[in-house]
């Protein structure tokens, strides 16, 4: 089950630059391509001809042709065309609304006619020259919903992160969640603490000590479908932590969309956005590096998880102090789903 | 389903003259080797003692022995002897008439005794001085009517092969279908058209000018169980095309045996049998390399419209003018299946 | 189906030095760790907080801890602590007993009250600094009881070993069976015969010539759940064969230690004790390496056998003399598979 009413990130514009890509998205086939001027376009990854993959055509002057036999498809799902065949009454296949936006290309999986592009996600640092982005993509073999967990508990830094972000303040410092509509904040302050390796070498590419005690802050917020964006960072101990002015601290923001694939796989878009240094692509690259192998440790455990679950579905997890943040994410995406089944 | 009172391409005489080989076919698992006096012999891969595979055995003065335990197998399907073990009242394993002509091991998946080795498909080139053929094989994930498809309607050239094969004209001329009781042949001639790069190839091996109008040429023929044998040619625009004198014209025969693994499996045997230059065991080998390339653009579209089919069983595939080959030759393979059915 | 109150080799000590192993046995996924003072334990391999498996953590203070959120597991399968939480009241997971004893690590699938390590299979030569040994692990797709027939049934190193340890004489010369109890001991006497290469090497490395005719026997000891221990050796002929003395033959323990994974799937714990030149360790680790080969030759065998045997799930094997030992090990193991079902 997935809310479908919703926009998710489908790809990054450079998987489509070149020839139209196939993914599964919600447990639906889909295609994403550059059409006319460019514009992404998406349909069902199935030719109404014999059931090709229009995954494997290509693009002919804006219009997304099919590689086996010829049919030219249009981004609205109906054939368009086809060399010396009558293909205009051949019935429909799906279109999705996708929009190109903040470096992202985002699906609405929901009726196209009641996608609206003002609902997506505000990445208002995407665009700004004050900030830097970094970021990649893994595909996982687990439920959407293991993530957000993850994601919404960092109390797993001390343990999948030891070497990197991790230490032990976090599980040693209770965390604070609180709702709002259909977000949800969890934070936790740890303050006049050794920084971990990770905040070490962001606070040299700010150009400042990595020596002396830090105030560290983490603010988890979920917000639906599966979006997890979290402030973090660290400030000088005493200069007002999360409000300090930006000459004594290192901050950025953890970009997670997390898109289902199937009911246990997701498309995990990680990354890392900053405002300090922003012009420094050397450090973004090492940020992004760095954040890479951090992300990676999480995949085995997550896999492997979901692999006990499934192996003893009779089993319930338990939820502790911890997994607040999660619990309460899970609620808001029971109770939409839950709404959009009423009206379907 | 399958045709199985049919004789299949079960492999070549190469992949059994080392040792036994263990082949799936319609389903059932086959042991193929060269017993008696070299004779190919063909029974159910299973010893009746423990189950073992008996292709992984070998061939001792002419008996099939079991690698496991030393069972002697018949080529009959019975036990003949185990050392220091009766085993004449074992019950008999399924044994398959095999024959060995045209440089292929055919099957017959029906009751062996029923098999007449007259109707196997003849070959008229195999055996001819005046012939060369080249060819391979290939292990494709898609139901054996998905390559009956593709091999008669030749407009997927122009996308799939567009580089070497493919040319608009293709998809501009209409084709034309007849049924001759169980044979279903498609045609399509295109006269005052540039060759495309692999027929240029090909009329520079027969010494043939490259830059001048051909007439093209295609004649495919379906004949059941699933071979379709593809004339092929182009000839110096004006000379006649398909019957234009032998050095006016390059010209050949595709040869295309599909033998069923599974449902939604097959063995795909192609080649290409020519009547120029024969003895140039070069360019045979050239146009092999170049054929091989080819065939093996049709593997990813074949797989995965076969994922799109499992994934959606409930749509249907549409049918256009270019589909009557495939069409046509479907019907004659449910024709035969249900007239099996009848009386079994 | 497997028996539950055994001890099984669950794996070697060097398996879990560094770090927990996870392991499925008998269908259950394990924990295997050294805990407090170096003592092995083992727990379900399933973190009752949310999933995670607990073989990815690590042993902190003699403590598994989880590797996702610091859970610390009791090796009784009591949930001990947790960071800022309370986790006293969670449902304990299952544990194991386990004993560290010949160089094997053992695990009880019953309930760990009724394990009673007295009852672990005897190694008399384990500890001796008269004997030497040399093993390793195979991972086989086969049901364990397949593999229980292969060692109940050495007429099989005729063809599948014949290069090693495989000779005629096997299979002219009947063996003998008989039970005691939940044992089942099948051997073979082959008197006067010529040594096959490894008993050759095997003769040499015991300062013996390898060019007189030999009495060789095979005895092969089945013990529940599914050990078979094979005493084997070669005696220069006429000097009392199995019981010639020490300087006047070779002679070995082969150890087969089949531990089930699934219904279909094995760990394979195989190797070689000696009592003759115990201290030569090049010696120790040309045999190792032999015999490996050797038992690797069994595993397509096996693996296909098995795949044979699912698909064609109706027929039965056929039972000959030569497989009496299979047989009637087999009949132990229903025996006491059906006793532990008549109790529980």
């Amino acid at each position: 089950m997935y809310i479908k009413n919703a926009w998710y990130v489908a790809c990054t514009p450079n998987e489509i630059d070149d020839k139209p890509l196939g993914r599964k998205i919600c447990g639906e086939s889909v295609v994403l391509y550059r059409g006319m001027e460019g514009r992404v376009a998406a349909v069902e990854d199935y030719c109404p001809h014999r059931g090709a993959p229009l995954s494997l055509g290509q693009v002919i002057e804006g219009q997304l042709v099919c590689g086996y036999h010829g049919l030219e498809m249009g981004c609205d799902g109906k054939a368009v065309s086809m060399p010396g065949q009558r293909v205009r009454g051949f019935p429909s296949i799906r279109s999705f609304a996708v929009v190109e936006r903040y470096g992202f290309i985002w699906i609405w999986m929901g009726a196209a006619e009641a996608a609206d592009p003002s609902t997506i996600h505000n990445l208002h640092w995407a665009d700004s020259p004050d900030w830097a982005y970094g970021g990649g993509l893994f595909h996982i073999n687990c439920d959407y919903r293991l993530m957000i967990d993850n994601l919404m508990d960092l109390t797993h830094e001390t343990y999948v992160h030891a070497t990197s972000i991790g230490q032990k303040e976090i599980d040693e410092t209770p965390s604070s969640t609180r709702v709002e509509g259909d977000r949800v904040i969890t934070s936790r302050f740890m303050n006049g603490i050794e920084a971990p390796p990770f905040w070490k070498m962001a606070l040299r590419g700010n150009n400042l000590p990595d020596s002396q005690p830090v105030d560290r802050w983490q603010i988890c917020n979920f917000s639906p479908p599966s979006h997890v964006m979290i402030e973090v960072g660290v400030a000088l101990a005493g200069q007002g932590g999360y409000d300090a002015p930006a000459d004594k601290k290192a901050s950025s923001i953890v970009v997670d969309f997390i898109t289902p694939e199937s009911e246990t796989s997701i498309w995990y878009f990680w990354g890392m956005a900053r405002n300090f240094n922003a012009k420094d692509k050397a450090l973004t690259a090492a940020i992004r590096e760095g954040q890479g192998k951090i992300f990676a440790e999480d995949l085995a455990m997550l896999e492997q998880q979901q692999q006990n679950l499934l192996r003893l579905p009779t089993r319930k997890v338990l939820n502790l102090n911890i997994d607040e943040g999660g619990v309460k994410s899970r609620r808001v995406v029971d109770r939409l789903i839950a709404a959009e089944q009423l009206i379907a």
